[in-house]
């Protein structure tokens, strides 16, 4: 079966662009767009990158075929011409690179750099900012969680909180930032994450009687699962969990009422049964600052159940990153070096040229700063590049990622984090700052495309763009 | 080609517990469930519903191939036998009965209400809240908007800061809230929504001069088209933007920057120069709250460009609907009446049985209350019911939804509300009280299914569904 081809997943300004690019012949110049976050979330001091095996998939399908290019002619979105041999002979012959999934971005790190013909670059930049938008969204808020979970289970189970097929990146990308299970199938399908989950109210209620409910489910998924305790009254149905299953009961679980208080008198209820190897897991409305409430007053909880805050990140659904064109070739000559560009749109400002990243590390290995040059640096025993080879002349080059890899890569970064940037409590900064070199800083200073433009009253600063690389 | 299945977009916890609803004999009783929401957003007014197509589209979708169900096996989701056996043979045979999209909710309103065997109604839960909690979240953000904006055109433009296939949910729910046009090509592709765009500040900056750019997109776009001026200043774009295009230019952009001053130098300027029917598109971090700040203060804006806070359902990313067992048959013969059943978990109390709505209406026509009863109500001149037929049998009765049409239902409904409770600003309550008939309030008092259950100490009132229907 064809793969459904991703390419309406674009607003129609792109479309436009690339006809009036071809009009004006600047569609072929050689350019680079970087896709970064200017700011983190408030009082966050890290982000986590996932979506990047979606965004390879989503290039990878993105092809203009007849039904829907005529589709676009018949909605007048395009004319039949230049334009729509450009949409059926489309598909991207550049290259890409970018944070790895389970990296740690911070402002203006740029998580991906599209390098190829500016038209063939600036059509991907919907779908491109769509994926990663929301799936570094997801992984931040889980890999917060995790900073505040001590360690125990972590379950995601807010697909119902989220549109379907997101639900199924959002579990994704909730593992990658540290969540250790999903509620949700497809995610088990599609991407191999371990899924879980026993019972709901309406299965207790549907029977005559909790103990019913409860024989129920012993019989049918063992004394190892997990019993839902409140429908009724938290220390009634655990005793009658106990009372049906036996002591051997593999877990309660507790959604709803005063969790600590509850977790404190269910554990001790547990223990005098003869359960104490039942586990406790709690959900309902829980999110990084509660799990870490319950944590710092030692709540005898071993699992939490985290669903809607997680998947609609916590406060901030979108990491809010831009896709931002950063250099462009002058004329179409294949010699002439490229000139950065940037905006002086108040507030938007950006920073032209095509960045090169070193993370250095202070003497006990800690993250010490995001330094970011439009030069090419030579890495050294002290510092990391984050940046990875993803596309190369139209051809993914970089393997599929495997979620449990990227997990354990989120884990390693974030060891190298102060401790205290791995706390869901407000962060005054990002864990590390973001230095640049070779570069004025984006708000003091900018570099913008005045060279040839008589009236526009903006500097040059002559700054240009010597990667090469584009 | 066959529609992909829908039946993994769900929690694990949906299969584990039909196939303990198996092994205890309540797989086939009798059910109902039902779709509310407890409570609106704080400071919300109504909500919009949206999503029911998704949620019929998804219902016909939902079955199990043998690869599906092998998979599940192999992942010991389930095990072979009566369980599998139930999956394979998996189609919806129930009822469905429901709010029409653009239809408003308020808290309680049973926005869904499911009916079958214990075991068909309670597997769809996951994908049926998914597709209701966010595109009712977003249409309902929409209408907010719809409110403050004066009748300005407004359009959708959030695709790149929501997944890629929610972006096309959002476009259609947004519309369906009262948005004119989107951005999102698949939203004009799949629902025919009307798109739009020009050009980007990419665009711009790709070009030698902001000159150049316009006059290139002029002969790609034409004068008619839409300018973004504010890549360098406002001014000297605008001033530009009219020398290159003309006076008959269509329409400026304005994407940062103070938009009240800025829209209004900017109107003084178009006017001076003779492009007195120009429009002055905004945008920039727009929500209900800034929209209705710009129209209180008289900005010469003539459309506004919404795209982060409306697809994220301005700060209420999700509407929180919950799916909840009201009704069951206490055994298998057909001819006993339905037990009528809620949960008592603190601050999660439901109320039990069928829930019939009839909307009465004031003398000037206006909305009163939203009525619910476990009895039927017969409609009388001064209310309207607000729940029609979906599906019977299994098969969908309701007309495929044209989002022209419910976009017309929404506006309508709204135009019954009072005009206090039409404004983005907070109010203190919704803007009709539910009110609860033949049944207790949720909060007070609970119908519990303790028939027959020794042991629980939750009283039984005795009140039963009478519904008859299902």
């Amino acid at each position: 079966m064809d793969r459904p081809t991703s390419a309406l997943l674009t607003d129609h300004y792109e479309l436009t662009m690339v006809a009036s690019a071809l009009q004006s012949g600047i569609a072929d110049r050689r350019s680079v767009f970087e896709v970064f976050a200017r700011r983190l979330p408030e009082g966050r001091a890290y982000g986590v990158v996932a979506g990047i095996d979606r965004v390879l998939d989503a290039v990878e399908r993105f092809r203009f075929d007849d039904a829907t290019v005529a589709h676009l002619v018949d909605r007048g979105v395009v004319e039949v011409g230049p334009m729509t041999d450009w949409l059926l002979a489309y598909r991207f012959t550049g290259g890409i690179t970018g944070y790895a999934e389970g990296e740690l971005f911070f402002p203006y790190s740029p998580v991906l750099t599209v390098e190829g013909s500016f038209a063939e670059c600036v059509v991907l930049e919907t779908v491109v900012l769509s994926v990663l938008n929301h799936d570094c969204a997801v992984a931040s808020a889980a890999a917060r969680t995790v900073d505040a979970a001590g360690g125990r289970l972590l379950i995601e189970g807010g697909s119902r909180r989220t549109d379907p097929d997101s639900a199924v990146a959002a579990a994704r990308a909730a593992h990658v930032g540290g969540f250790d299970t999903t509620s949700n199938l497809e995610a088990g399908r599609r991407h191999g994450i371990p899924t879980g989950g026993t019972t709901a109210h309406a299965f207790v209620l549907a029977h005559a009687t909790e103990h019913e409910a409860f024989a129920a489910q012993r019989d049918a998924l063992g004394v190892a699962s997990t019993y839902l305790v409140d429908t009724f009254d938290v220390f009634e149905g655990t005793r009658r969990a106990v009372a049906v299953v036996g002591p051997e009961i593999g877990g309660i679980r507790i959604d709803s009422g005063e969790l600590l208080s509850d977790s404190r008198t269910a554990r001790d209820l547990l223990d005098r049964l003869g359960a104490t190897d039942c586990r406790i897991v709690v959900s309902s409305d829980l999110d990084e600052f509660r799990v870490a409430e319950l944590e710092a007053a030692g709540a005898p909880i071993d699992g939490y159940l985290v669903g809607t805050s997680l998947v609609t990140g916590s406060g901030h659904p979108t990491a809010e990153m831009v896709y931002k064109l950063v250099s462009i070739a002058p004329d179409d000559d294949p010699g002439s070096p490229l000139r950065a560009v940037g905006k002086l749109s108040p507030g938007k400002r950006t920073v032209g040229g095509r960045k090169h990243v070193q993370r250095t590390l202070d003497p006990d290995g800690r993250y010490a700063s995001e330094v970011l040059s439009v030069l090419p640096m030579a890495p050294s025993g002290d510092s990391m590049s984050p940046q990875v080879p993803l596309v190369q002349d139209g051809e993914i080059v970089a393997a599929v990622t495997d979620p449990g890899e990227a997990r354990a890569r989120c884990s390693e970064r974030r060891s190298h984090l102060r401790p205290e940037d791995r706390t869901p409590w407000p962060a005054t900064t990002p864990a590390i700052p973001t230095v640049w070199q070779g570069v004025e800083e984006p708000l003091s200073a900018v570099v913008v495309n005045t060279a040839g433009n008589p009236d526009t009253g903006n500097r040059d600063t002559g700054d240009r763009d010597r990667g090469g690389t584009a």
